[in-house]
Parts: structure tokens; sequence; C-alpha cells
């Protein structure tokens, strides 16, 4: 086989890599985005430019972004011509001054318009505060301070608290042994988790705990609800006085024009939005219900750069893209299409695999301990048809059809030389040609 | 006198104002960007573009902006051309993708090289949240969670709590008698404040508290250090085992090239700069020194939007210009030059005042007990004059000698005008054609 060292071998992402490293705590911003966890040594990490589904690197060779498309943002693609347009009408006229934005007021319009039970909204600029925000508000309206939570929230004392509760409780929502050092020990009673699902064990926690006053939540992550699962939440949630919180910064504008509760008909009393919001440009959005928002007009929330505007103008303008684009089920049908074909490819390869995930963010694994071999493999082996591809997609309304042929054929000559490996017996970790990756969230293994 | 309804008759502003109201809590995104604190009733509220020291109302009236600058943001005044140019080419060439944006590594370079003592930096979007990841490294190295606080750092649950502890706590720091619901009462354990100069509390509270891990403060507010202020508390965290973080969001770049404690000689060990660092555009960052940044790389700490590339591009080009420009003199001087005016006419027509601040964000105060009314006279009347003024200016390279004289010769008018309503005996309540203003920011007044 070709070695990847010949293909890429003038890797200045790594390069650069290796000084971020040194100058920034954990190299870089999001973890997500980390080397370690796609193709270490190999894997581009920096880019010159965007546009569709395109990326190019430092050296300027040319990618698809067949894997995260920004970790989410970009349903839109890359370089949105009307998004775009926005924010460049906005820097020529000025982004931030004393006074305030309009575009903050058309907005919330928009975003309440959509969800007829919101009342109020309140905006920021990143999910981890956004978050935390909703968590003050709930607190405040309930007087009752204990969160349960399901599924992946931030960085926030208030939510990695979970593990000073019990070690493992973020085990299924973010990581194994997450370092929560610099967090006050008292917060451990405070916040409990719950896994997707299991009904029962927020009826146990509530038992041992009639102080939880918010339960926060994905709508949807890997699975669908079972049995009645959002139903019986909302329920238990009305009867005893607790805000239910949907953490839609992932799920938004994936299945539906808004957050995908619309499509479970089940109503939060505070909706979390963020990510696609403003198709890559940093925006994200609290909305409420209106006896909860009467209740929080004292509270102090306030910060200078969430009255920037390129926020509020670009979400405007995604929401009419998206809208006039039906961006939502253009990428669901992509994201099933996909998953045929993944289908297909595994079966005809005699690969034991596990399709899970949104209907446009979707993700296989392999039912093999060894999987993050495998997982490298395929990241390395793509890489060299310079397509950034590992076991998960971030559906964008960019991958039309010939990305996705071009993607499918390089695809299924990877799954077969595993066929090959596996039949022959061989490990599939001498085909490595460089570390295997690390672990990175649970959510999208 | 001539009325200010006749002048800005149709306030479009105002009338969005009330909409936003009801659409979004708190009405905006930053406190000290309502209009109550302004002129009730007539302040613009809001624009739609900005130049240089100009603002443009959503009425098309243009305004000089003698007041906050975007609250602090744009020391190189609206629409520096340069920082524009880069924010637009990021726009253009895609602002955020899977992979990671090289100018995160080259503003971690420049931001060290300036400040020779830190080692590490990390990027955020906000100062609420900066000062939060500055509190986690902190605690998680001393292993020691109690934080003494010392001037305004931000809304989130360790800052706030401090109320908690002692109700009157963040009067001096923010205002009287806030809310501080939502937030779990066990947290007024961990956060105490000091009045600025008042080492002795420090030591005070040290003392019953040995636990205490974390001092945060601003370098210098209102008021000079007095009695090596600084070097006492640096030396005290020295012997304490206490991490000493210095909050410069408001600070930085204002009267050197960096840090305010640049000019002092005392180092802390983390550092937070923001506000001003973009010139307007979002990036707040975090300054550390080797031991304690070597400590906390396996810490949790991570978000999509801080990898967006717009604000460490504007980064880079404002601290070009800034450099090119020498802005932290240029801005110093012209603070100088406004204080001596301001000190000119206020005893010319015999008013008894204060003058404090940073050379670059002054604020006068009259001795009288309803300052607050002659604050609304002085910007009822100053708005009439198409001039936004209260008692504080942000100063910017942009307030240029024909500005300041404009300013000048309406504001000396003013006092005048104070000045016959004092000596007559008159109330100044009589002369407001609105309600008074509501008390913003005590750091502030």
């Amino acid at each position: 086989m070709e070695k990847i060292k010949k293909k890429l071998k003038k890797n200045k992402g790594i390069k650069l890599w290796e000084k971020a490293k040194k100058l920034i705590l954990g190299g870089n911003m999001l973890l997500s985005k980390r080397p370690e966890l796609f193709l270490p040594n190999f894997w581009p990490t920096y880019y010159s430019k965007t546009k569709s589904c395109y990326i190019w690197d430092l050296g300027n060779n040319k990618f698809i972004d067949m894997s995260y498309m920004g970790v989410g943002t970009n349903i839109l693609g890359y370089n949105n011509k009307k998004v775009d347009a926005a924010v460049s009408k906005v820097v020529k006229k000025g982004n931030l001054s004393t006074l305030n934005s309009p575009e903050e007021v058309e907005l919330a319009k928009k975003l309440i318009s959509i969800h007829k039970w919101a009342h109020q909204v309140k905006f920021a600029r990143t999910g981890g505060e956004i978050a935390s925000i909703a968590i003050r508000i709930a607190r405040n309206y309930t007087k009752k301070n204990k969160v349960v939570i399901c599924g992946y929230h931030g960085w926030h004392d208030w939510y990695l608290s979970a593990n000073l509760n019990k070690k493992t409780s973020l085990d299924r929502h973010l990581f194994d042994n997450l370092n929560i050092g610099g967090i006050p020990k008292e917060l451990g009673r405070y916040t409990f988790s719950i896994a997707y699902n299991d009904f029962d064990n927020l009826k146990k926690i509530y038992k041992k705990n009639p102080q939880i006053g918010v339960v926060i939540m994905e709508v949807k992550r890997n699975y669908e609800p079972q049995k009645d699962f959002l139903k019986k939440i909302r329920h238990f949630c009305d009867k005893n006085n607790i805000v239910l919180i949907f953490d839609e910064c992932t799920s938004g504008f994936r299945e539906t024009y808004g957050g995908l509760h619309l499509k479970y008909k089940i109503k939060p009393d505070i909706m979390l939005l963020g990510k696609a919001l403003g198709n890559g440009y940093a925006i994200t959005a609290l909305l409420g219900r209106k006896k909860i928002m009467q209740k929080s007009s004292d509270l102090f929330i306030s910060s200078t750069f969430w009255t920037e505007r390129i926020g509020s103008a670009a979400a405007i303008a995604t929401l009419d893209e998206m809208k006039r684009l039906k961006s939502w089920k253009k990428i669901t049908k992509i994201g099933k299409i996909i998953k045929k074909e993944w289908k297909k490819i595994f079966n005809k390869y005699s690969i034991d695999y596990e399709i899970k995930g949104l209907e446009s963010i979707i993700s296989f694994e392999f039912k093999k301990k060894n999987f993050n071999a495998y997982k490298t493999f395929i990241t390395q082996e793509m890489l060299k048809k310079k397509i950034l591809a590992n076991n998960t997609i971030y559906v964008s309304v960019s991958h039309n059809e010939k990305v996705l042929n071009k993607y499918f054929y390089e695809f299924e000559k990877v799954i077969k030389k595993i066929n090959f490996i596996n039949k022959k017996g061989l490990k599939i970790e001498n085909f490595l040609e460089t570390s295997e990756i690390s672990n990175g969230f649970k959510r999208l293994n």
C-alpha cells in the first residue's frame, strides 16, 4: 500500500501543532479538534481556507470534509454566500458600539416565532455559557439547586461537578476518568447524571433528593427515546416543579427548522440553541417560558461581547437560508443515504457494525474491542485520498451526489482492505503507519 | 431651553427598546448598554453604523461618542481599517472549520512576547468565561478553593457568590443589593471581597480562611495603588501559595502595550485580557506562568466557538495597529487633556468635583447627593447637540482635537447652565425633560 508519508510529506499543520502545544493550554480551544483524535502526526490540523465541504490545509492540499463540518456548526456548508454577505455588511457598518444592535431584536422575534411556547430569549457566544445561564435562571425560579443532567453541556463547574458526586457520572456523556480538579467539592452535592432512556433512575435520584429543581438534557443523542421517555420526563417535571431544559446546541436545525423537540412534540421550559445557529459564526441562544423568564428579570447576567452583532446578523441570515433551502430535510435525506450505503458496504464485506446518532449526525462502530485501531486505519487510508473522515459524519447541504460518490468509492476500498486483513487473520494494528488515536468524546464514539 | 423632544422627535431606538424588553431578558445582553442608565426615553439605544468616534442611530442621526466607545472595546476607534480588513479576509476564507486556525498560535506568540513572565495562553470569547477559566486553573493548582476578589469579574457563580458570603460584598465592585438568586448557598463559603487598597482586610480574611488559594483583582480602578498595595499583595500571595490573577480585561492596553501591571512592575501568576484586545471583535485571553499551566494540561476546558478565527485574526491586527500608533500613549495623552479641561471648566463654574479612573477611562463626579440628576441633565443637554456623553469617557485614538473642541464647547455651556441653576438655588431635577437615570456599575459612577 502507498504510504501516507509519501502522500502528505510536508505537513506544516503538524509542525505548527507542536508549537501550539507549547504556547496554548491543551494546544487549541476545542478538544474535538485535536489531531490526536483523528490521525496522530498526519492529520492536517490547521486550515487556510474553506468552501462548501472543502478544506485547504496550510500546504494548500484540498480535502473533502466528510467528518465534523466544524463540529456541527456548518449545516449550510462552509462559506455560505448569504450568511457571509450579512457578516461582511456588519463588518463594514460596525460590529459593536456603545449602542445596541437592532439585529438582536429581529433574531429574538424569529426564534420565538419558530418556538411559540417561548416568551423571551437571551443570547451568548458559546454553548457552555448559555447552559450556565439556563441553570442560573432555573435555580432562581424553583429555588431548588439540584440538577440532573443527561448529555453534554459544556465545561462549567455546575456540570463537571457531576463527577464529584460519583466518579463515573460523566463517563457516558463526556469521558472516562475526567479530571475535575479546580471545582469546589461541595458542588458534588448538586449534580446528578442519568443515562439516556433511564427514566427509572431519575425517579430514584429524585426520591433521595427532593431538592432537584432542574433537568437538563439532550433531546436525542445516539438512540431513539424509548417507552415515552421524553413524555414521562415532561410529566415528571411538571408534577414536581422541575424546570426542564432541552440543550439543543447540537440537535437544533438537524431534523426540524428549530429544536428537535418540535418533532417529538414535547416542549421544554427552556431550550438552548448554538452550533448551527450562525452557520459557523459564534452565537448561542436561550429561549424560555413566560412564567420563568418573568421571574428572572433582575438577575445579573451580562457580558460585553454578547452585544457584538456578527452573531445575530449571521443567525438571521442562517435562519433565512435554512428556511429557503429546507436544509433540515436535505441533510436528513443525505444522512439516510449515507446510512444505507454504509450498511450495504459493511454487509458486503462482512463487518459486524452498529450505526447510531441523529439522522444527520451519523456514526458507525465495528463490534470490535480494538475499534480505535480500525478507526485510525480508516482515517489514514481516507486521508491518502484527500478525504477527512473517521466514523462520524456531520452532514451538510454541501455533501452533494458528486462528493458522496467520491467518498463511497474510496470508503468501500478501505473497508475491502479491512475485510482482507480480517479474513487473513492479520492484525489491523500492523497496518497503522502512525500511532493509534486517543479517545475523544464518548458521544461521538 | 430648546426641548429634547423637538431635537430628537422620532426616536426609533426607544420604540425598538420597548419591543426588545418584551422579547429579550433584560432587553439586551449588557447592562451598561441599557438606555435607562443614560437618558430614559431619549437615548438613541440602537445604532445602524459607526465610524471613528461617530455613531449613527436608527433615524440616521449622527452622534459623537464621548461616552463608552463600545464600553472600552474600541481604543482604535470604530471601524479601524486594518482590523476590519483582517476580519474581512477571514470571512472570505472561512471563519471556522473542522480544522484549527493558525492565527491562534500567532496570537499566542505575540501575547507571550509582550508578557515574558507568561508561558502559555488560552483564548475564549467573553470576559466572564475567561475569568472562570482562570479560577478553575488556579484552584486546581493550589488545591485551595477559596477566592478573594477585588474588582469586577463577570456574572458567573464563583464571583457573584461573594454576596452570599456577605450581602454587601459586591456593593463597591458592582451594585448595591445585587440579586444573587440561582447560586447554590454553599458557594458563599468560597468567595470574599476586599476594597481596593485595603491590604489589611486581605490579611484578616486569610487568617480566618487559610484555604484561600486565589486572589483575583483589577490592577487599578478608580484610584492609584497606595502604600505599595500591589507589591504587598504579590509578596503575600508568594508567601502563602496563593495564585494572583490580574483581571486586565478593562485595563489592558490602556496605559501600556499589554497589561497595566507592566507599568507598576508587579507580575501576576495569571493575567486576563479582553475588551480592547480585538478592537470590538469578540476575543479574550488568559496568560499564565509555566508552573501553573503545566499542571493544568488535563483540565477539561473546551468550547466550539472559541475556535472561531475572527477573534484571533482581529486581535493580531489590533496588536499591530496599537503598536504602530502607540495607541496607549495617545489615549493617555488625550485623557490627560480631557482631565485638565474638565478641571478648568469645573473650577470656572464653581463645581465641587472629583475626577478618577485610569488615565484613558476618566470619570468625574460632583460632590452632590443628587449627582444622578446632574448626570441625567448633562446627558440630556449634550444629546441635544448630538453628543453621547455622561460623566465617563473611554478615550480612543479617534478623539482628535476637532472632536474634543466640539465636545468642550458644548460641555462648557452645559456646566454654565448648571452653575446658573445652582446659583439661583433652583433644583436641577426641575430641568430634566425625562426621568432620572438608574444606577449602573459602581465602578463607572
